[in-house]
């Protein structure tokens, strides 16, 4: 079974959050939801989730790495959460950690800045909400972005076309259609 | 400024609950989530939400009737919790109350079946989650379907339809169709 990660930041954007954490477990994947600063984590719309856990406690400090491996590191967008996650050292050192060890990274939104800033973008082609730039991207418009083991999205109404993109590519694509189908999207 | 009640039970569907609010609060709409039994809500895929209030909290006992008029009150799907808002008497009251007033009820996935308790259906053109049976309404299959002050939906994948429905109908064609490309959908 394939794991994820789904971290989430003050400020994050709602829909992205838990359409991504939703869709993963519908699709059997094993998803840990880890907040930057406390358990209760308040959106960019006053809605408040409960994480799972605490990004400090998957990091294990006397070995300076992350205690688990994640299939998968997910960032919803949304402001000011997409900037909490740019500006966490811890943020950017797990994706580049990631993307080293030929895992995947995953980014909705304005998400991708922290992509950027953690240096997983560089030559990809990569997308994000509109006027947020890529400098070291492959800059494209399209809905979902794969290239390499790295996902891109553009907004809360991709978020499904992403998670899905996310199932396709963990689980397969038998799978990401029966969700398609039984979720009733377009 | 239109403000809106959205009530979550133990096992609600958190895309649809949760795109509902964000899209709502988006608009500018004041939404109040409310929860059936503690401020915590766990969703059917795991996810806890903190609710702003307890139905409990909007129900004046004394005078056997909810404190706070709402010019809509949404109910989203997901197993157990629309079948907690159908069994919950409140919820039922507070439905019927509500149709009778001319204000607008509005329900997507599973939760039609409390607005069927409710008797707000009758003959009355509506839309539910595929397998669940409104046998007082005119059954169709369409994405959202508005008749009078009654909105439904199908599914978490129709959840950003419905929501730009509630929009359109509370604030206005042309705040939807701005969210609409804020939002990127497509």
């Amino acid at each position: 079974m394939a794991n994820a990660l789904v971290i989430l930041a003050d400020g994050f954007e709602e829909i992205e959050a838990v359409t991504v954490i939703d869709v993963l477990r519908r699709a059997g994947v094993e998803v840990t939801s880890a907040a930057c600063t406390q358990r209760h984590v308040t959106g960019s719309h006053q809605i408040t989730v409960e994480a799972d856990r605490l990004l400090d406690q998957l990091w294990s400090s006397s070995e300076q790495r992350f205690s688990e491996p994640f299939d998968v590191v997910v960032l919803p967008g949304g402001m000011p959460g997409s900037r909490n996650l740019r500006d966490d050292v811890r943020v950017r050192e797990l994706l580049a950690r990631q993307a080293a060890a030929g895992q995947w990274v995953a980014a909705i939104c304005a998400g991708p800045i922290a992509l950027e800033a953690a240096g997983v973008l560089a030559g990809r082609r990569a997308t994000a909400y509109p006027g947020h730039a890529l400098p070291s991207a492959k800059y494209t418009e399209e809905r979902v972005v794969v290239d390499g083991r790295v996902v891109t999205s553009r907004g809360p109404g991709t978020a499904i076309e992403f998670a899905l993109t996310l199932v396709e590519q963990l689980v397969g694509s038998a799978k990401a259609r029966q969700l398609r189908e039984g979720m009733i999207v377009s």
